[in-house]
């Protein structure tokens, strides 16, 4: 690491950008708005979609892949959903290229291939998957259809940042359609719970689970459950949605089943999905001016193993060490690599190593060996202990499992400090600035209101929380009567 | 199974295609030439890919991410590459779509959201991915650069077919740099390996390696090695195939590194791929007029137990013996279900499991549990077998490599009792008729005389086979002199 990161004091905006470019996560493209998603940041992708997948087969969910285009006339169908997501559409309208008769090596767009009808690259399924449904649902033996699709989309965001807002990015949506509503809104909560337990057990990121208000909702849905996650800049991140879509889709691509009683009916729907964007979430949530630091149960290297040699002829002797405690831990099933390159030096590799997050470090030389021990550093608080080799490997089992829990209760701490109950708009406006993070307050439960607060602060109704308590109170900007508190905050 | 599939005999093409969509593995779309991965489908293929990922890296590549776009300007830089694929490029042209001011609910596109450049949805990486490595490629240390893809790529084909050619496709896409010639055509045979061994010993499917003629050479590349397999109806079809690309792209991008003694060089690349279309050479190699035939270690589903009740009283000794079995089956790893679904009938499961290709179903009734036996069918020989409980886990295990072995030998001796070899053009003509297959022939080495023949007959020299030795013989088409045998065929 030939120069340091800039801090998050200094520019935390900046702090996040050159971390995620100089820890091997991501890079910027050629083209506006995508970005490359590198090795290191990819096998974090990869940790995170295999777990998820797990959670959603174990509750019942099956993989599938639909088109990434979508006739223009299908999009337009459901009319909410379109006018949601109209504006960041990108729009293939031809087929093919030729050559520039004016211009040699060149290419041009061939006028003669123009499209009949435009194809928009999906911003999100509902439109061709429902269109799809309508012939695979015919009766109530078909139901619960219960879907989900890892896939790539794009949405044409005019200011965007690494991870966080992308123009395309790779997420997963399910997709799923019931006999009733009850059982529809039952699977839009179960797969909230799903996010949240993965967000807070995995992630080591605790989330608040809520409701978004009217505003706030997806385009087509009924309700739009959320969970909430707080970064160390005090703003919000939402972390990932989950949608009660009603009967909307079904009605617009009319697909309907024929219910024990021989009726026709609609289905119900829901759709759920998490991105790409919980990478940045993580990187923002956990991570300190040294470089990322990775929860353990989803970090791509768990130990890193650098072997100290003092002259050519300690070598095999470290090395042997080196590898016999690297075997013991993958034994244990610990992702651990040695890094015995000898083109670089051991204070470069421990910085390298901190940069990329790696939760344990060891270094090992011929005196620790003489005196059978190790000196192992953890990631999360930089502590260095010097630790018996007898049994090390899992001694170091259990310090990850250590670490995961402690970069959990770190990151509560962290967020339930930075939630702040408020009862006057000049409370609202100066914790807005002087304590950022969540401002607990009465709302008059009116979109005007929210919009109006918005606009003098910047500041958004992230949810309301699905574990609110029933409370009286007056609205912090129109002072109407409230009867719970919902949670205010400036977001990514 | 309410009616039965078009037999092979009948129509080998529409037994296909009725087999695709009836089994469970895809579905048409809205979209043109678009299809859907159906849930069967869609594991199969992420049994596929996740033993290729584990080969890839246990081969020392890493799996990135990179853009869905390629802007104009870049798609063209490597001149025959941007050739090769013009004609089947879907482009994006706009970014915005806003409602239809003379049709209420409709959409148009936004003529003032064009963008200044166009972009080209990627049909192969290359373009993108070398623009990016010019970037992360300065000196030897960075090489080799070891990565691949898992994505979805776009070819607007004119004539699509499930599986075998569509306009959406996902494939994985390796792309890698070395410092020397050597390293690279090194890696480019090491990956036509990998391919070779996933096809033979995972989906059973024999493959002849090889090195395509310039004709049939991928656009921008230098040679391109392929895996080529014979199907039921004696059509080849191309399972995979690795390129040397030499320095092209490297020169198209300016992609140098600086050597150990410091001298800028152009880097050397490969690129491989396979996609999707495996599992249509999987269909067409092994299924029958009953249904799919997977290969066990490839099939979602391995073993299904189903239950045969003889009133309700027989149910729970029933059920509890196939949970028993099912259990023990688990310990072992095997991929089982217990279908005890109440509304169908034992014989409509049978043909169910049947066209979906499991490949051992087991029945248990009250008679079979009092004598200790089970009934089991292999779905590769449709033998049925009465088998001992004791033990029958292990047994099942057993019969699964069998099942595997005994695939992959008949489709072996299919295959090479389809490799004729011809030496007269009546005969070539003759045979590709009569006993469809390959034709092992000699040629005169010139894009004219392949370009003839194609014409003549539609066969194609599928390859150069890498095991060929030196033999004098003459052109069947010219007469010319030829120092070896090449295969030609009729393809997918």
């Amino acid at each position: 690491m030939s120069k340091t990161l800039t801090t998050r004091a200094e520019d935390y905006a900046q702090w996040y950008n050159d971390l995620v470019l100089r820890s091997g996560l991501a890079d910027y493209s050629a083209v506006r708005g995508c970005m490359v998603i590198k090795p290191h940041g990819y096998a974090l992708w990869e940790n995170m979609r295999d777990v998820l997948d797990r959670m959603f087969k174990d509750t019942g969910h099956q993989n599938a892949y639909f088109p990434l285009f979508v006739p223009k006339s299908l999009f337009e169908a459901e009319e909410k959903n379109a006018e949601g997501f109209a504006k960041e559409c990108a729009v293939v309208t031809h087929y093919r290229l030729k050559t520039d008769p004016n211009n040699k090596g060149k290419l041009i767009v061939d006028p003669e291939a123009k499209l009949e009808e435009e194809l928009v690259v999906r911003p999100t399924s509902e439109a061709i998957i429902w269109n799809t449904y309508k012939g695979w649902i015919q009766s109530y033996r078909d139901l619960p259809l219960l879907i989900n699709q890892w896939a790539n989309v794009v949405r044409w965001e005019m200011r965007t940042r690494l991870f966080l807002r992308t123009a395309e990015f790779l997420w997963q949506e399910g997709h799923t359609a019931h006999a009733t509503r009850d059982e529809a809104i039952e699977e839009t909560r179960k797969m909230l719970d799903v996010y949240a337990t993965f967000a807070e057990e995995y992630m080591a990121l605790p989330v608040i689970r809520g409701v978004k208000t009217a505003n706030e909702r997806f385009a087509g849905a009924e309700d739009t459950y959320c969970i909430e996650a707080m970064m160390q800049d005090g703003k919000a991140l939402q972390a990932g949605t989950s949608h009660f879509l009603g009967q909307n889709f079904a009605k617009a691509f009319d697909v309907k089943y024929l219910d024990k009683n021989n009726k026709q009916e609609y289905v119900w729907a829901t759709s759920w999905g998490v991105s790409t964007r919980l990478i940045g979430a993580l990187v923002m949530a956990h991570s300190d001016d040294s470089g990322l630091i990775l929860p353990p149960r989803l970090a791509p290297l768990q130990v890193v193993i650098v072997p100290i040699y003092k002259g050519d002829e300690s070598k095999p002797g470290v090395d042997a060490k080196c590898q016999e405690l690297m075997q013991s831990m993958k034994a244990l099933g610990i992702r651990v690599k040695t890094d015995n390159d000898d083109s670089t030096r051991p204070g470069w590799k421990f910085a390298e190593y901190e940069l990329k997050g790696v939760p344990v470090r060891i270094a090992l030389g011929v005196r620790d060996i003489a005196n059978n021990v190790a000196e192992v550093a953890r990631r999360d608080t930089k502590e260095k202990m010097s630790l018996s080799l007898d049994g090390l490997a899992e001694t170091v089992n259990k310090l990850l499992t250590d670490i995961q829990k402690n970069m959990f209760e770190r990151a509560v701490q962290f967020r339930d400090e930075r939630i702040t109950e408020v009862d006057t708009w000049e409370d609202f406006v100066r914790i807005l600035d002087e304590k950022p993070g969540f401002i607990s307050a009465h709302w008059d439960g009116t979109p005007e209101t929210e919009e109006k607060i918005k606009e003098l602060t910047k500041a958004t109704i992230r949810c309301i929380p699905l574990d609110a308590v029933e409370e009286v109170g007056q609205c912090i900007l129109t002072g109407a009567k409230s009867m719970q508190r919902v949670l205010f905050a400036r977001a990514y």
